[in-house]
C-alpha cells in the first residue's frame, strides 16, 4: 500500500547530483498554504538551505507551499554562490509549480565543500514537478536517502472530533553515524488543521523526547532540518482539549518511531539502548546526565561488546557537570541490578544475567540519581568497527 | 642511568594486586616534609583514594612526607568499606616509614568495584619499604602502570640562583584509552625549594596546557591524580624573577613532555594531534572550540583513517557552543590551507598535500576563528580499530 496525505503531492527523480543513478531529487507540494514548523541545526556552521529556510519561515510566519530536497550534495560551505544556488533551486521549484520562491522551502545532504550541479538541478526540477503524485511518498523517503541502508516511513492517523487525520513521516541519516557529515532529515505531513503557532510548540514537544534525545556520536550537522506541514484537508475543529492531546500524542509517536529507525538503520549499529536517568532535581539536569552517558565512547564502546562495564556508565555519569552524590547511585540494565547505592553488588550471576541484557538488540540503561523526581531518556548506540571502518576508510 | 632527585626514595614491589607478578605496590618518601600541591579528577564519583589524599592535603595546607600507590585495583565504587581501605593502606605505610597517616597520600588505579585484597598490601606495604632507594624512581614508574606499553618517565634540570635543581615525573595510563576506566597518575617530585602557596599556583599553570588540554575520549576517570612534591633539598633561595620564571618553564615543559608520552603510548594511537585555535575573543572560547574538536569522534577517525575531511572539523566547532562566524574560517592542516574564510578551497593538489600531512605520527589542525587575537590547544589522538577492540572486547 502506498501512503497518502490529503493535499500533498510528492515527486522524485535522479538528476544526476549522486554519482549513482539513485533518486536524489524531491519536491512535495502541498494544495493550500500549509502551516509550516521546523527545528534546524544548532551548528554555528549552517549550510545554505538552512540559512534560507529558517530566514523564509521566519517571514511567513510559519507557512509553506512547497519543499524540494536533493540528496548527494550539502550546498555546505560554498560561501555567497551556495547561497545563490540554494535560492535558485527554489525559484526553479517555484516556477515549476507556479509559485512563489518565498513560498518554496529547501534542504539538502550530501558532500559538503562541493558546489551544487546546477545544471543537474535545472534539468531535474521540472521533471520532479511532473512526477508529482499523492501516491509519491515513498519515492519522495527514498530519494533524501544518502549512505542509509532502507527508507524509513511511518504513518499514524488519530480521530480529532469528527475527523481522521494523517500524518506521513520519513527520516534519513542517523546523526552522523553515517559518513561525510551525514545530516538528520526528517519530514512530516499532515493533513490536520493547525495553525502556526499550535504547530510550532507541538513540534518542539514531541521533538524533545524523541530526535533531539538522540545520540550517535553526539554531533550535529550543517544540515540538520526537521520539518512538519500541517495542510488542514482533514478539517479538522480546533485543537482543544482531548484532540489536543491526541494530536501531540500521535505527533511525538510517530517522531518516536522514526528516531528509533533512525538509530537502527546506522551502520555499525547492532544495539540501540535507552538511557533512562531517573530521581534527578530536574529534568534539565537528568537529560544532561542521560547524554553525558549516551554520548561516552567507553558507554558505547561497551555497548558494542556486549561487556557489562557498569563503571563507565557511572564515570560517564560522573562527568555530567550536574551534581550528584556517587553514595546514592543505583543502576540497572532492563531489570537486573549493578549497582546499589554506590557500590558495586555484581557477582559472576548477576553479570552473566548483565550479559544476557547486552546481547539484545533494544534494551534500557537505568541510572537512579536519588535526588529527586524528575527523569529524561536519551537513545544511544553501539560504537563499534563498522563505525571506525565506514568514518575513517571512507574516503581512501 | 637511573634517575634520582635529592631527599627522595622509591621502592616497589610485586604485591600480588595485579594477576600478573608485574610491579604493583609502590612507596615514595621524602626525607622531610615536602610541599605538595595535586590537581584531583573532577568526576564526581571519585575513588577513596582520592577523597582521602585530597582531604589530608587539604588538612595539611599543602604538605606531606610520602605516598603508596597501588596498580591492579582501583578502589572505587568500594563504599565505606573501600575507604577504610585506602585508610589502612597510610597507616601501614606509616608505620613502615616511622610517619603519621595524614602525612601519607594514596592513589591507585585498575580495576572498580573491587575491593582491594589487604591482605596483600599489608604485606606487600613493609616489603616495598624495605626496598627504597634513591635510584628507585624507575621501580616507582613501572609499579604505578596497568596497561601501558612502556614505562614514561621525563626529567628536568634547571638553575635556580647558585642551584642546580632536579625534577622527575613519571605517568601512566592514557586518559580512559585503556580498558576499564584507566586513570592518569601522574607524579612529579623536585629538590626544589618552594612553598606550597607557590608550588600549586604553578602546578595549575602548567597543566593548563599539558595534562588539562589532552583528551583520548572526553573522559575523566574516578581516580584521575595529578601530583607535585617539592622536598627542598637543593636549597635555592626564594623563587622571585628569572628563578621563578625558570621554575615554572621547566614544570610546564616536563609535564609537556608527559603528557605527548601518555598519548602517544595509548593503545590504538597512531597519530597524536595538536588541535589549535586561533583568534578567538578569549582563551577560554578557544579551548572550549579546541576541546570540541579534539573529541569529535568524526574527527578522531579521520585523523585514524588520514582523510583530509575538513568539514568534519568545522562542523565539530560549530557545535562548541561558541559563537563563530562560519564565513570567517579558515583551516590548515599543518600548513596546507583547506578552508579560507568558510570556503573549500580544495582540489585534488591540496587534498594530496593534506593527506600526506596526516600520514605523520603527529601534526597540527589550525583553526583560525578570525575573531580576536586569543589562542587555544589540545592534544588530540586517533579514534582507531584497536581502541573500539581494546574497549569493546576487554571482558569478554
Amino acid at each position: 500500500m502506498s501512503h497518502a496525505c490529503r493535499g500533498f503531492r510528492f515527486g522524485a527523480v535522479s538528476a544526476g547530483i549522486k554519482s549513482s543513478d539513485a533518486l536524489d531529487l524531491a519536491l512535495l507540494e502541498c494544495d493550500r498554504t500549509a502551516s509550516a514548523a521546523a527545528i534546524f541545526t544548532r551548528n554555528r556552521v549552517k549550510a545554505a538551505p538552512v540559512v534560507l529556510s529558517r530566514a523564509r519561515l521566519a517571514r511567513a510566519g510559519g507557512r509553506a507551499r512547497a519543499l524540494v530536497v536533493n540528496s548527494g550534495n550539502a550546498n555546505a560551505c560554498t560561501g555567497r554562490a551556495g547561497m545563490r544556488d540554494a535560492e535558485h533551486t527554489t525559484t526553479l521549484a517555484a516556477a515549476a509549480l507556479g509559485l512563489e520562491p518565498e513560498q518554496v522551502l529547501v534542504a539538502s545532504t550530501g558532500v559538503i565543500g562541493h558546489r551544487l550541479p546546477m545544471d543537474r538541478v535545472e534539468a531535474g526540477v521540472p521533471r520532479a514537478a511532473a512526477a508529482l503524485r499523492a501516491s509519491g511518498f515513498d519515492d519522495f523517503a527514498a530519494a533524501i536517502l544518502t549512505t542509509d541502508k532502507r527508507a524509513k516511513v511511518a504513518r499514524r492517523t488519530v480521530q480529532l472530533g469528527h475527523s481522521r487525520v494523517t500524518m506521513l513521516g520519513c527520516t534519513k541519516g542517523a546523526g552522523m553515524i553515517a559518513p561525510n557529515m551525514a545530516t538528520t532529515l526528517t519530514f512530516v505531513v499532515t493533513d490536520a488543521r493547525v495553525p502556526p503557532a499550535r504547530l510550532a510548540p507541538a513540534l518542539h514537544h514531541a521533538a524533545a523526547g524523541t530526535f533531539n534525545a538522540i545520540s550517535v556520536d553526539g554531533d550535529t550537522s550543517t544540515n540538520d532540518m526537521l520539518l512538519v506541514l500541517a495542510g488542514g484537508a482533514a478539517g479538522n475543529g480546533p485543537l482543544r482539549g482531548r484532540a489536543s492531546v491526541r494530536f501531540q500524542e500521535a505527533l511525538t509517536d510517530l517522531l518516536d518511531e522514526l528516531a528509533h529507525a533512525l538509530m537502527r538503520d546506522g551502520e555499525g549499529v547492532h544495539h540501540v539502548v535507552t538511557i533512562r536517568v531517573r530521581g534527578a532535581r530536574t529534568e534539565t539536569t537528568a537529560r544532561q546526565v542521560a547524554r553525558r552517558v549516551a554520548n561516552s565512547p567507553l558507554v558505547k564502546t561497551a555497548i558494542a561488546g556486549g561487556d557489562p562495564n557498569w563503571g563507565r556508565v557511572l564515570c560517564a555519569a560522573g562527568n555530567a557537570g550536574v551534581p550528584l552524590t556517587a553514595e546514592r547511585l543505583d543502576l540497572f540494565f532492563d531489570r537486573v541490578q549493578l549497582v546499589s547505592r554506590g557500590v558495586a553488588v555484581t557477582d559472576d550471576r548477576v553479570e552473566a544475567q548483565a550479559a544476557a541484557v547486552m546481547a539484545q538488540p533494544s534494551y534500557e540503561i537505568v541510572l537512579d540519581l536519588n535526588r529527586g523526581s524528575a527523569e529524561a531518556r536519551y537513545l544511544a548506540c553501539d560504537l563499534s568497527h563498522e563505525y571506525v571502518s565506514i568514518n575513517a576508510d571512507y574516503r581512501t
